[in-house]
Formats: C-alpha cells, structure tokens, sequence
C-alpha cells in the first residue's frame, strides 16, 4: 500500500495526457435480473502498453451470493505484438488503488495533523480506505456508520488488523461523523437518484472528503449545498461531470483534477485549510498503474499461473493448428483429415 | 462448422434487436511500436449473459513474432452476479465464426450450385473461410491469390485437409480470380487507404463477394463500381458505415443487413442471380453465438482449466481476505498483523 500510494502520487505529479490515451469507459447497466453493471475501462500509454480493466458490480452479491459487490479482471496488453501478458483479479487491486487515491488525496488536500477519520458505508471498499489514510495520517479514531447490520457488526475485525493499536474504532450516526472528522471517506452503494447520504450539516472547516461512492450517471452521495461550499477535485474530470459528485456542480464550480492540482500544489496549499471534496469515480490511470506494480510483484516473486490462454505456439497462418509440431502435423495429415468433419 | 453455420443462421433469422444491446465496439489504434490496434467488442443478450471479446490485431505479427495477426481472447458473464463464466481463446473462434458467417451469407446470396470458389488473401481467415463455404457447396476448384509468396506456398497444405479431396486448389493473379470465380473471399490486411485489392473488371452475373478484410475506418478491399453495381449487405449496418466497404457507399445504396435480409428471404431470392457482397466487418452477436456454443462443447468434455481468477471465497466485505476460512483467519489475526505493513 506504501508503495502504489508513492507511485500513484508519482504518476499524477508527472501524467502527461499526450502520452495516454484514455477513452471515457462504457459498459452495460441493467436491472434483471438483479441491478447489475458491468463497465469496461481502457487506458493506453501511447508506444508502451494498454491496461483493460472488466468491471462488474452487483450491489445484491454480497447478501446473494456471497460473492463481492466488485468483481473484476485487469489484463495487461502490449502493443508490440497485442499479446495479453498478465490477466490478475480486479477486485483486490480496484480497492487498493481506491484507498491509495484517497491517500494522495488526503495528503494534497487534508490537515496533516488530521486524527480523526470518518467512514460511511463499511463495505469491502472502507476496508482499503481505513488501510490507506492510517499509512499517511496517524489516526486517534475511526468513526463509522453503514445501514446494514452485518456491515457494522463486521467492520472493526476486518479494519484493526490494519491500524494502529492505539486507533480507537467507534460507530456514529452520518451526521455525528460528518460534524466530528478530519477525513471522511464515504463508499457506499447508494442507489442512483437516492442520494444524499446525509442532510448538509455543519463541518470542521478543514474537513477532507474522499468520495468513491458516486460512479455512475444518477448516482451521488454527498449533498450539494456542501460541494458547493467546498472545493470539489475530480479524478478525471470528464467522467466526474457524467458519473461523480460533478453531475450536481455547474462546470465553473468543478476545481482542477487531482493530477494538475498536484503539478501546482504550491498555489493549491491553502486548500488544507478549506473544506474539500475528492471526487473519485475510479480512474483508469490508477488501475494502470496498480496492475504495472502487481506483475512486477509477482515477477519478482514468481507468483502467478502461466496460461495457455493464446494460439500462439503453432502456425500463426493456420487457425486449426494448436500448436502442434510440423512432425505431428504431418503424421495426423497423413493419417487422414485434420478437422474437416 | 457445420453446427455453428446452423446456429448462426438460425440466430440471424430469429433476431431480435430489442432483446440485445450491441455498442458499437471502441479500441485504440497505433502506428508505434508497430501497426496495431485493440478492440472491444461487447454484446448483452438483456437479462441473460455478456460476451466482450478482446481483440487485437498486428498485421506484422505472422514475420516478426510468429505469433497470428489476429490475438484475441472471449470472456462470458452473467448478469446474475457479473461471475466471468469462462474466458477462451477468440483467435480460432474469430476465424471459425467469420467463415461460418460467410457460408450463411453465402448460401443466402450466392448460387446453390456454385462450384469455383476463389480467395484473396491466404492468411489465417483464408482457412476457415475456404473451411465453411465448402462444407455448404460442392466446390470443384479454389482460386488463392496473396502478395505474400510464403502465405501461397502454404495455403493448399493448411486447407487440404479441409475440401474435398477432387477440389483442386490453384493459384491465380487476383483479375482472373474475379472474372472466373462464382463466389470470393476477400480476407486481406491491406492498410488503410491502400485500396482496392484489384481494379474493377467483369464478373460471373451472380458472383457473390464475402468481403472480410474491411473492418476499419479507411480500410477498404473492394473498388467502388462493382460496390455500386452490387447489393452490398453489411453484417452490422452501423459499424459498416464506419468501418466496412459501406464507407464507400452513399447510406441509400446500401442494401439490407443480412438477419433482415434471411427474414425476408422469399422476396430477396432474385439476390442469387445478381451481384451480391456482404460486407463482413465482424459482428459481436457472431462471437456471442460462438463463444455460447464452445462453452456448451466444453462442459460437455469436460475441456478446460478452472482458474481461481476471481476473489469470491471469502468475505465478500473485505478485498484482503483471500478466501481463508474463519478459522485460519483467526489463527493469522492472533499472530499479529495480517497484512498491515
């Protein structure tokens, strides 16, 4: 986590746009049978190699089918020959590089003396943003509210393994967390049009939210009133104003992407004084770079299942040759039709 | 072949586009560090499953990596939990589908008693499409012509095994290909703006073209007049007008697409006698069609790996629990730190 939140703040403070080519994502968004999306999120550095992440979301799996709300796979092309060279679960690495935004973030836009974080929505996405501020900012207490029983009653033995001792793990209304927190990271699975999570309330000026609930066109969590008080950061601009927290801004209340904001981070430094709101959609550029640290890894450390996945190994002019040596080949010609049925 | 020429004629016949949702795939295409391009190419049957295919196309491939032009691999989702029902190789899938199209398209358009079969372009598709048109005509010769000599040296040992042992396989210039043949593949790489493969001349009254090659902006096989003086039935009008021989025509000279043109068979049968082209420019709901029936023949077989791709055996609400049981779990929590660094 220490690592994808350095390179991740490494990317953003060098991205050059020119270099990458990032097509807004699409996919599928249906209700039968059950509420369901299914995303596709490309992302080229231009020359290099392309990062395809696949991603599905079922708001119902977890109670359903016990499966994850996020199921994703990321596959790594390159763009010399198109070969897939690395194809990883998503699920775990989107969470990661969810909690690692939120980090660079929170570090850009937060009190560096923040203690106090409060997380709405204790889903399998609050664990990776509890792991990631805690990396960066030296928590007193996490302050957490979900509407579901199960998520409440789970949350404190899936998040202390990942803070401090001395972290104090607590559980508040919304509105008692939006008044007393340093950092607020809100990740829930809000229905589109069900919003706000909570009526605008006062704040600590300083106050740093992290908004990674909000993906899709309808869906936002965080009243406006708020993000009109504050400065609003988005991760990709363009895909915010369809599918972020932006949709409820005009275009001239929306603040600069977190990755220019970075580049000018001197004229920026008041921001940790004012209220601000990270509006996180998931950005391709993240998964990149968390799919580019995850095969390295697992080069380094030999982890990973080679799979004989492309026909690649017999002749490349020969769509019925699996990979069969010309010897073979020829005793199976020779002993009658190939395929031909 | 036999079953998937079946399966996808009678997919055409019974399509209805208001079951299905079919985006226009998107990609990326390069010039650096080679000619390439990426694509999806998404498809949802509503409220049933997904096939997004990936595909990636490097024309140099087949000399510099010995790898095919065409990479590719299919996954299937449900719609249920967005579960990745199983992933396969599309390179044989690709070329197996586009060759039964043809022989749909072919049977629809062409003269059942066609005997003279010719292809331009001997690559990887050139098999499967002299495959599928001869498992539906009784074709007495093939007519291959390609500017690459090594594509020629091979075709007649990569598609004997899969004619007729009487059709004899011949290799002609491209003009007498055109003149003589009853029915054409054109399945070429040319690049784009690099058109046509041949100047216009005279044809057989019914010559029936399948015109594979064209399957991105610019790129294009065929001459515009014997276009203009054909009925030009794309596979997907939509993606034919950007990207098949449709770029050449005006929108009104456009004929039907070829699921509207097998409902209306009856009033359509004169097309046997005239000049005929389907514009093939690869169509999503083929792949769907293909993939569904190799999963079916799979697990029938009891082929294939099961691959542990997905997190989906632990808690569903925490993206570090690696699918341990509780009890492991709690055995590595009483020893210390779990994961946090």
């Amino acid at each position: 986590m220490d690592e994808l939140i350095d390179r991740l703040d490494n990317t953003f403070r060098t991205y050059q746009p020119e270099h990458y080519e990032l097509p807004p994502r699409g996919g599928f968004a249906y209700t039968t049978p059950v509420t369901g999306l299914l995303e596709w999120m490309p992302i080229m550095h231009a020359g290099n190699h392309i990062t395809l992440k696949i991603v599905r979301y079922h708001p119902a799996n977890p109670d359903r089918t016990e499966m994850p709300t996020i199921l994703c796979s990321i596959g790594s092309y390159n763009t010399d020959s198109g070969h897939l060279v690395g194809l990883a679960d998503g699920t775990f690495l989107t969470a990661l590089r969810t909690g690692a935004a939120s980090a660079v973030a929170s570090e850009a836009l937060a009190r560096p003396n923040a203690t106090v974080l409060g997380v709405i929505g204790l889903g399998a996405q609050a664990v990776s943003q509890v792991h990631a501020i805690s990396r960066r900012f030296t928590l007193t207490e996490v302050l957490g509210y979900d509407s579901d029983e199960l998520a409440m009653q789970t949350f404190a033995e899936r998040v202390a393994p990942l803070v401090a001792r001395d972290t104090e793990i607590k559980f508040q209304s919304a509105e008692t967390i939006v008044q007393s927190s340093d950092i607020i990271c809100t990740c829930t699975s809000i229905d589109a049009g069900a919003g706000p999570l909570f009526d605008d309330t006062t704040t600590k000026p300083w106050l740093h939210i992290n908004a990674i609930g909000s993906d899709f066109p309808g869906k936002t969590e965080l009243p406006r009133p708020l993000l009109e008080r504050g400065a609003v950061i988005p991760d990709f601009r363009e895909q915010a104003e369809r599918e972020g927290e932006c949709q409820q801004l005009s275009p001239d209340a929306i603040g600069p992407e977190l990755s220019t904001l970075l580049k000018q981070q001197v004229e920026h430094s008041g921001m940790r004084d004012r209220l601000t709101v990270f509006d996180s959609t998931g950005y391709a550029l993240e998964d990149h770079v968390a799919m580019d640290m995850l095969l390295e890894y697992c080069e380094d450390a030999g982890i990973g299942d080679m799979v004989q996945l492309e026909s690649s190994i017999g002749d490349p002019r020969n769509p019925y040759d699996f990979g069969l040596g010309r010897r073979e080949r020829q005793a199976l010609e020779s002993a009658g039709d190939l395929i031909a049925g």
